[in-house]
């Protein structure tokens, strides 16, 4: 600890505070864990100052995205993974996103209370996360809890989410493979193409393999994608056709074959896709934060009369949008653009 | 036309292609109509261009949000509510949110085909738009497109979304008021709960009115949100605890009295929240055009080299995002950022 402040005034600042937990968090401490989670989702200053101690040690950890429609066994496939992880001796991570509705009291958990299992496994440590209120964005956030799992040494993190939602979907997306699970015989036609997420996937994983119609099901998708044009998603190189693999969940059949493909992706195939993906998640990452300095910025005592009034005449339709984007931009500028790395 | 250079090189600039195409919507060409909404979606710097000019001629329509879980009804009761805006003389646009796949090959119409019963009636325009591929926002393509019906007389935009996802939901929050559609026992918990979607109801509908548990839900409802706190959205007032309404969409029952409540929440009890509902859009609407100026800049000539660096370290995590931010920033002030409104 560097500040006199925090001895004098018995008042730590952001950065000591961030000092003392990353300390704790990287010794394994779990409660600090959690907390510097919360702070995290809540955007707090001590979550910036952690991440920024925390950010360089990350890098190392393997990032799998799991998405699918409600009731595709997600769930039941991420404890499987985590069983098999558990098994190969690596910690593993959830960060799993859920609906939630601040009316009825938080998240709806649902059937992650099964994971409950590995509350007394040091190696397992599971994140509900809601995906309402997030002011800077849920995969802003999402990538900020997965940096300190990272940091904090868990090498398998596990980003799941409800496949419904435009960002619910794009979340699952930022990890380096992105694993969809779908259900055989869900309906008339494949649930996964209704909700755009094909188009996400790295891999295809045809759950409840057990059901009569899972290997119809994956030779369907198999020959839809063989038909499929090679489209890329900005940013990442021109695609190859996503594995599709059959699993039983439930009884962890397929399970390890999952953990290979994964591996393949990750090491091998999918190199440049992962190194894309890599770059695109750092990119979102730096947008977020630089748009986070500017509202602030455009709310500094400066600027805050002169960006109301552009608001009001926005609102108003007395200006378009153009227009007042453009002198926001000149007045940013005007009002310390340049101080940012530079306060003191 | 001021363009000397569209005729001497017969090639328009967007502005000049802006103002005829503009001044063509304005006259009632739904062909051109529906070619700006296309360039809209697209962000075209042709949008751009007829955005600026049709944004002080819009503000005057009643944007109306019509959202909830599928099955509720929602396309049906769209139906009804044009029907009914049609018989008071009103033009009516929707703009219909609709999850898409690329690979399958555009939007997911569904049941939307039946409102191919307006195709002949000019009073009537409906566009469908894909939920994914928005770089900048879902919701900042369709306030503008909106923006765009109402400058060209449509006086009620009814923005529909499935709300089964964080972006789709916000889409239907951002018009002046949302309706959250319900049916009926749709199981054990109201599935407007699960989704988060009762937080952004000004008005909720239990569709389907004549089943049979339809008048049992709407008093849960109505018990529900009794007893809810309330809670603030961010940057609107403390909320009135929005209506509860009962229509069979199907047969129109029920319709006319939600049309009531429309208009009773825009222009009496829910005034204060459709001017802060208004404010959000304008704030929203700006910051995506700053975004999107921004990201320009740092794919500059000049920028570019340095923003890829920057880029690469904290995708390497030898950066920490927030530092890369603070550089970018002060790069962005030093290239040029007053020369904005002022290139020529």
């Amino acid at each position: 600890m560097t500040g006199t402040r925090a001895q004098t005034a018995g008042e730590a600042t952001p950065a000591e505070r961030a000092a003392t937990l990353c300390d704790a968090v990287l010794a394994g401490d779990r409660r600090s864990l959690a907390r510097l989670l919360t702070a995290v989702e809540n955007r707090t200053p001590l979550a910036e100052a952690a991440l920024r101690r925390l950010y360089p040690m990350a890098g190392k950890a393997q990032l799998i995205g799991i998405t699918g429609p409600p009731g595709a066994g997600k769930s039941t496939l991420v404890a499987a993974l985590i069983a098999e992880l558990r098994r190969a001796g690596r910690p593993v991570a959830v960060v799993a996103v859920d609906p939630s509705s601040p009316i009825t009291g938080g998240a709806v958990l649902g059937d992650r209370v099964r994971m409950q299992a590995y509350a007394d496994d040091d190696g397992v440590f599971i994140r509900s996360m809601a995906s309402r209120g997030h002011a800077g964005g849920l995969s802003s956030a999402t990538t900020a809890a997965a940096a300190v799992f990272d940091a904090a040494g868990f090498d398998a993190v596990l980003i799941e989410t409800v496949g419904t939602g435009q960002s619910e979907v794009e979340v699952a997306a930022t990890a380096d493979t992105t694993v969809v699970v779908e259900a055989p015989e869900m309906g008339d036609e494949i649930q996964a193409i209704k909700a755009g997420l094909l188009e996400v996937a790295d891999i295809i994983v045809v759950n409840k393999g057990d059901r009569p119609g899972a290997h119809r099901t994956a030779g369907q998708l198999h020959a839809m994608l063989a038909d499929a044009p090679h489209e890329a998603r900005p940013g990442r190189p021109v695609p190859k056709h996503p594995e599709v693999l059959v699993t039983t969940a439930a009884t962890g059949e397929g399970v390890v074959e999952l953990l290979a493909a994964l591996d393949r992706h990750r090491t091998t195939s999918g190199r440049g896709d992962v190194q894309a993906t890599r770059m695109a998640r750092a990119e979102a990452q730096i947008w977020a934060v630089l748009s986070d300095r500017l509202r602030d910025r455009a709310r500094s005592m400066e600027a805050a009369p002169m960006a109301a009034a552009l608001l009001g005449a926005v609102a108003a339709h007395e200006l378009d949008p153009y227009a007042a984007a453009d002198r926001l931009l000149e007045l940013m500028a005007g009002t310390g653009a340049s101080s940012a790395g530079s306060r003191d």
